[in-house]
């Protein structure tokens, strides 16, 4: 018999678009191209952090650290259709031509119901206002105003020792719980937004995590790591370390 | 002594064929490359999803989330060789200059037999007409008629433990019986395409799922993942996410 | 004590060599330079076909599917160095200029003695005819004469609980035996070569497996998986699958 | 419940930046080109070595051997903008142009607090001034001067059996105190920076091993190999192995 | 408590300089181009061989099979120093132009004493002057008369039940010597090269075997996989099969 589900509620729909620039080309461009570039790409950012593009939504780009990327843009939109969109529409821009896409993440903001069924429903069903808005804020979040971004995709482990899917829905509950609670420790310095992305991408789910000092992030994580849903059961892909700059700042960032 | 081997039997071929849009050339083109490239490349697909290539078949072309690739052009076709012609054929258009393969699955369709023989006779020999039709629609399969399509390849893993193809056929086919049920709980929701490859891809299946809404392909999967048949003995390949278009969208879909 | 070698026995050296082709450039390039480089692919092809290189041996050409190659030439020779010459001698032609090599698998023909010592004694020196000519046709193969490839790799695992090499003879021995006899029952529907590359490429032995129905070789190896010589201890490498053609058909492949 | 965290605390910022040289560029730059560019890439490497672009740190740059890189910038600062700066200002450079960046590692120095919790304060708040010396060399380090250096990144195992964050508090200090001795047989020999990078980078630790004497750091590691905390629990990274040269050096770099 | 660890000697240093060689630009370059890039290739590598560029040492080129690699340089050399040298005096060359660097290693010659402390002495101190010349040849190796080459990386492995690094030393000396006896039953037949990596390049050891028959190769590294020295612990990387060929002959090798 399969193991017991837990439910989930799903939300906007996630794009994480990583771009490296080449800064050759950038430097060997004639003036007047690099001009264009700029105001094309600053335009695309502006308008998208304003969601012209779609009903709702939120977006926001930042300079990556380390040679795996320099930009990641994020979109969160109320439709996967926003997010096809918005990728393609960034290859118009003249400031594409110098970038060169070398990972993204699709997933859809989730919030879990392990640890309470009310948590999944729909917030306007939801009778505790505060829980309504807490999930609110989960599943149609802002970009959190934060200098720093952290985001890595992970599955649960499923090995024959140590398997996620194959554990008793109550231990999960608890792991679950546990973990909730390592992240309440860090409330006010770091937020987090949890995407699903089964179906969508190669792992299970993308995580953002949000704070003005990176050492936060990494106390987090460190913290985390030796709680038994993390230690034993996490399965990590590759972590991304960036800085929030606002749109119009597009022709600093790339001056140097 | 071998384990029991579950009868198989298979229908038409099917190439799954992965390509991201050079979009830094198509900036760069003048507008006649641009217009020809665009009219070859609606004609190709156009004329494959009319399968004049063929003596039967289906194709469709999907747009791709992500940055493994732009274009999915899917097609099911009789023989081994309308799939290799296929293949060539694209490169033969303009259209194929602005584009480059990054991924690609060949594989058949499959209809397995372990829940009972008379699924895998020829479609024609059954005698149960409701069998014989849901039968013919896996072998020969069109396309459905949905917006959105996920595929991922996947393995049965044989790891000491959890080792597939070393569990007794009955448990196996208890396994199969309790995934299917989990699709059941799908019906007019999420439609399957199941594709065997063991010897001409580097997994073992190919799965194409299609639906409207991808939250109901990522409950489909998460629910499959806690039964055991999963979470126990499946291996995943990369998980692609489209979204269907017309041919004669293809204009539309390269302005952004 | 080191487990007990089986002998083997090793003939001609082989050569995988897998090639994509530039479509972009083929499209591109002029008329006479197309027309050189098919003259020029075709002779090479033609030649190496025909052994004029060398001593003896036998080469084919294959149109590959999917993206990870177009095309695989195989050549079998009785030394090394030819095969270094040959890989070197495509390069020569300009139809080289519009391929580039993407994999390649360098091995030698190998009988195994598990199952008799009389296996793994130079043809000549066998007494039964029979075995002979079968041995023979093991170490100096020609190319079957058949539509479909399906080239790959593998080793034999060496985990803590399914370790071949650490796995008494007598059982290694029964194992191969089972395996032995699922490849007879497809006799005169598929053919199989087998070359050895422990120190002359990353696996440890190369599969050739030949067939005019590709669901025959999917049977084939579908059946073995469920063998204990395959599902506790095989380990697998790319699939590739492909479809012979005659060098003077180069032109007509290259046109789509 | 978790197990116990280690307290740590974290010091300068740390960008390790591997770039090979694209030779062929190089050869076939006009005379003026290259010494601009040697100009701007000399005057990068100096500033940075001078720390002009912060309020502190430290910076070298490094020869590496073989092909996967042919420099490394290593860069200490106090805040992660500093990183983010440097690295965008080496772009700027002529002699970026000629460079192509293949790896990176973005972390921050880190002390733990196995074995000490004074180990873990602000060093001026350490009473034990050698204590306060030594902590506040980890956290604020100079580049040691030493011809040779070995970069890593690695993280601790987590399968079922060798489980490091499963592992009780007093085994993990206990094998982290006997790693620290086998260290202290090296002293005056190897000199080793750690830094963390849990949510930075895709390991957890990077660390870097400074001698002049390569075969001095290969008798450390492989010492360490045969103790626990390694044997059982480290995942290894690529290794990087440099030589430090004088940024007014790098004409005589580049001239072979 | 750490497990005893073996003594070791280092002699030489090892650079295994991988490269491809860009086949479309040879053919597309000028006469006098090729001219000019064959005298300065056949140059530099007879001035390796001769070892004009250090106080010691040998090298030697190589035809490398299969599509990794078309090109080996292997260079022994007393300092670190002189290999970083000759990999970049290689680029100086217009041969360079021609070629693409795709895989290196870097090593150093190494004895170990699992079975004897008089092994890793300076051989000038070794009494017995049989043990003295044969510890001499492998700390300051020529490269040995051989047409063949085969080289590949390997670690030992670590995994819960079969960790050699947790090994008492007694058992693996014991499983040194078992390996050591299966090479000398090749003596005469197959010379071999080792090197350690620690902290120098992503595997632990580098092997060369040289012999004037592919098979005897094959049959030296078949047998040691039944050891169990291999057969539990032996993880490897890629294997590269090569052939020597002068320097003078370069021309002759670019000519296919």
């Amino acid at each position: 018999m399969p193991r017991k589900v837990p439910p989930t509620r799903e939300g906007w729909y996630a794009l994480h678009d990583f771009r490296t620039i080449d800064w050759n080309a950038w430097r060997d461009a004639p003036e007047r191209v690099r001009t264009n570039a700029l105001t094309e790409g600053t335009e695309f950012l502006q308008a998208h952090e304003n969601v012209i593009d779609a009903e709702d939504g939120s977006s926001a780009v930042f300079s990556v650290m380390g040679h795996e990327a320099d930009l990641l843009v994020v979109h969160f939109r109320p439709e996967m259709n926003d997010l096809d969109t918005a990728e393609r529409a960034f290859e118009r821009t003249g400031f594409a031509d110098f970038t060169e896409r070398t990972d993204s993440y699709v997933s859809v903001t989730e919030v879990g119901g392990y640890t309470s069924d009310e948590m999944v429903k729909d917030p306007e069903d939801i009778e505790d206002t505060g829980m309504a808005r807490y999930v609110a804020s989960k599943l149609y979040p802002n970009v959190p105003d934060a200098e720093f971004i952290c985001f890595y995709p992970m599955s649960k482990r499923r090995t024959a020792e140590d398997n996620w899917y194959d554990t008793p829905f109550d231990e999960r509950a608890e792991m679950m719980s546990s973990h909730g609670e390592i992240g309440k420790g860090y409330a006010g310095k770091v937020t987090q937004i949890i995407t699903g992305s089964i179906g969508m991408d190669d792992f299970e789910w993308g995580v953002d995590l949000f704070s003005n000092d990176p050492t936060h992030i990494k106390d987090l994580l460190y913290e985390m790591r030796f709680d038994e849903g993390s230690s034993r059961f996490a399965e990590f892909g590759s972590f991304y370390f960036g800085r929030r700059f606002p749109p119009e700042d597009l022709p600093a960032f790339m001056s140097g």
